[in-house]
Formats: C-alpha cells, structure tokens, sequence
C-alpha cells in the first residue's frame, strides 16, 4: 500500500459539438482538470477526418486556457499504436484528449494496444482523460457504433463495439437529444440491463470523478437510463420491432446535477433536500 | 344498485394519421366495440379544418366494416352544442368517434355543454367513445395543447388545457414518437407527478377498458411515464431551463401489451411470465 491516498481519477466526458470559439466553458474545465498553468495534454485526432484542423484548433484553445504543452499521438494503425515512444509521450502527460470523428477507428487502433493501455494507466495516475463525440463514446467498455434515430426503442436496431473501458458498466452515447437517441440507447441497456446508459447532450459533458458519480457541465443534459428492473421481450423480439421495455427508470441531469453512477442516485438534490431521502432510495435502490 | 352488472365502459384512443384505406385495423375494432353491423356511430369532425372531408372519409371507412349507421354532431359554439337535439343523438349512439384537428376547439365547444355531457353519458353507459390526434388529446382530463419537439423535459415548453375528462388521472398526447413529444410529456408529468403521461404513436391506439387498463393496437407503441417518485426542480427552475427529472418510470408499450393504469404495470406479461412477479412489484408499486 502507497503512503498517500492514490488521487481522484477523472474523466471529461463531451456529447459533440462543444464550444471551442466563445468562452469554451468545457474545453477550459479540462485544462483545469490537466493542471491549468502546468497542463501538458496530448491530443488524439484519430478518429476525425480533418485530423490537421483537429489539432491546430484544440491546440489553439487548450493553450489559449493556460496550458503548459500540447503533444500529438496520432498512430494510423495498431502496428504504430504498439510503439513504446507514443506511449511514453501519454505516460509525461496530465491530460489526454481524444477528438470526434468515427469511434470505430478509435476501438480498432488503440484498444489493446500499448498507446490504449498508456491511456488506461494515465487515468489512473490522476491524469484526466477527455474526449468528445466519437472520443467520449470509446471511454465506455463497450460503445454503440450505429443505430437509428428516435424514442422507440427497437430490437437490433444498434450494435455494440469493444471500447476502452476507463469507465465500466456503462453505455455512454452522445448527441443525444439533438440526434434523438433516447431510443437506440433504451434498446441496448434493455438487452443488457446489469449496464448503465448515459446520454450526453451536445456541448454539455459529464465530469466523472473515481468512476463513482459525476456532475454535468454545459448547455444541454445528460440521461441515465437504467433496466435493472424493467421487463423486456428483448431476448424474443424481431429484428426491427418496437420493443417492450416496461419500468426503465429514467433520469434528465441539466447541469450542475451530480449523479452516483454506483447507487443510481441524486447526489447534489438529496444534499440540498435531505427530507426526501425516502424517496430516493426507493426510486433507485443500490446495484444488487 | 341495479340487477345487472354495469356495461364495461370502452375508449379507444388513437396516436393520429390511422390507416383509413388499407385494412384500417383500429377503425374496423372501433366498429365492433360500437356493436359491429347493429353500430350507431356518431361523427364529430369539431376539430378539423377540412370538415366536409372528414365526415365522408369516416363515413366510408365505418360503413364499409359494418356499421349501420352514421350520423353527425358538428356545433360550432358553445350555445349550439347546448342544443338538446344533438345531446339526442349522442344518446342514441353506440359509438362516438371525435376527428383530429385543433383540440382547443373541441375543449371550447363541448366541455361542459349537453353535447360535452352526452359524450360523458355515452361512455358511462356502454358506448365506445373513440378519437385520433386532437380526439385523442381531449379525451383525458386536462390535455396538452402546446409544446416544443425533443427528448429534454423543459421548464414551462408547454400548456395544459382542460378537456372532457373521459379518463382521469391521465395526460394524454399523441403523434408521440413521431413528432419527438417524449421531452414535453415528461415536464408535464414531472410538475403534475400525480398524473401519468400516456404518449400513443401514429396508426397506433390505445383501448381501455373500465378507466382501468389498457391494450395497445396497430402499428408502434405507447408510452407511460410514471414521476411520481421521481425527484424535480420543475417547481424552481427558470422557463425555457432543461428540467431535472431524475428517477421517472418509463414503460415502452409495443402492440399487444396490456397495461394497469391503476397499478401502474404491465398485465399481459406478468400472466405470461409469473415468474417475473417480484420484479414488476418492486418497479412499479400501487399508487399511493
């Protein structure tokens, strides 16, 4: 055992589409997170298509908010991710930040390479590791990669891929109210209710502390959807149809919500309403 | 108490855009509910901009499964649909079938008049009482009659209206997956916890029997959401703000479920599985 407490492990996890122009409220939250004046963060533009534009504008925002450095570690196969040199330049950083473009190219370069386990390890040394879109959906263990848009939840309507798994037991899905997602997600987390879904709204991002809770900062929400104790015809369905999916409990976050991820719980509103506490509790009880 | 048991009490409540030229499934149950080939069916096209149409199309569509008769309560005040002669008619129907349109319109000239108070009769003593779209809306007690699109609950984004109040305790709103009404469903339901949204898709109905439960028909789903243990800041947060509506109940309902709008769970799949029992218990509980 360490002398010292091992520190808070933290990931930034953006729904797409953040503000990166005006006061760019969660880019200059994770510049923060990285150490602020210190901040030596490495930007992973695999998944984009504009990989040069991707790196000349979070460098641009993340040095305009103080930081120290930005590296680049951008491996176009799982040969060059293998490489110790890219791998060493995550292991000198305090903050990694994966950008949008297509998650599947992300699973495939670096999930189970030595740059995908730098990233693991960093996270948890205490360097906070953020990503948007594409780079917030890889952090789950596994991500949705496909599926249609709107709330009817619909049997084998998305398909899950392997992520990077710096958080477990959830499902994180993003541009969620603005490309109507409520039901691609609900379809997934009632095929597989021991997992969590969480829904992140465009420009709003979950701040996930100790993979135990997180708080939502931005302009839109985050969702959790939660099937522990819904009933489903999900293992009989036919491909397409509507599914049944009966008690899901569901919870719409706006910012400054805090939410644990472990009990399925309010943090911040029991705090602040500690006369309802009772209801709480029922309304979601502790994982079994 | 009189000697016979009471007639079971019948809606049938439709999502709107009903198939009317294939085999128009919902409209075909609606004229048996009404008694088949001994149907009376009464026609109110009050809602709609495009009466005329309505009145033929509806016409057609029950004559050709069997109805005997149609005829037609079209008032276009208050002081009209105060006329004894049309309450007359509605009391000789089996069935009263209201057309889509605008549901204030409905709400303005038939709420607390004879011809209001005739629906309400007709339903009570047997008749099928049937609606689409704003037919559908009025059917509940109060209804929603304004609302933004979307899967994020919003402070103040829409307006409750009082309507005929066939089926208490119950918001009901329609075109629900197709116009995205999840989001303003959900605020309602989340300042009002003590009622139940009802959201039905389009060529979709829902039929309830004895204001008790419910089967699903046609071609999508319903949807109930149950906030009656959920936690809210509805009664603090600013107008246009995402609301926090965190542990809301949420029953995705694909044709052939039946469902308990008193116990608030799912009846056909409970028979069907009574090893599920337990489960469907502890998610969704007797109201209070």
């Amino acid at each position: 055992m360490p002398d010292r407490a091992a520190p808070a492990t933290k990931l930034l996890i953006i729904g797409g589409a953040e503000d990166r122009v005006g006061k760019a409220k969660i880019l200059k939250r994770f510049v923060k997170l990285a150490g602020g004046k210190s901040a030596r963060i490495v930007i992973i533009p695999t998944a984009s298509s504009f990989q040069d534009e991707v790196v000349t504008a979070y460098t641009e925002v993340f040095t305009r908010h103080g930081a120290e450095s930005c590296a680049v570690v951008n491996p176009r196969t799982r040969i060059e991710a293998d490489d110790a040199a890219l791998a060493r330049v995550i292991a000198e950083a305090t903050g990694v930040f994966m950008s949008g473009g297509n998650q599947l190219k992300l699973a495939q370069v670096f999930a189970g390479t030595a740059a995908g386990d730098a990233i693991l390890r960093a996270h948890q040394r205490g360097a906070v590791v953020g990503g948007t879109s594409a780079g917030a959906s890889i952090q789950s263990e596994f991500m949705i990669s496909l599926g249609d848009e709107g709330i009817t939840p619909r049997q084998r309507s998305t398909q899950l891929t392997h992520g990077l798994g710096l958080l477990s037991g959830v499902i994180i899905d993003q541009h969620f109210a603005q490309r109507q997602r409520y039901g691609r997600l609900m379809s997934i987390v009632a095929s597989s209710p021991d997992l969590i879904g969480i829904g992140i709204d465009e420009d709003t991002a979950i701040e996930v502390t100790d993979s135990r809770e997180f708080t939502v900062l931005g302009r839109g929400g985050a969702y959790v959807l939660d099937c522990r104790r819904a009933l489903t015809d999900a293992p009989e369905a036919r491909t397409g149809a509507p599914l049944l999916v009966s008690g899901a409990v569901v919870h719409a976050l706006p910012a400054g919500s805090t939410f644990d991820i472990v009990k399925l719980m309010l943090v911040d509103f029991v705090e602040q309403h500690p006369d309802l506490g009772v209801s709480v509790t029922t309304a979601a009880s502790s994982r079994p």
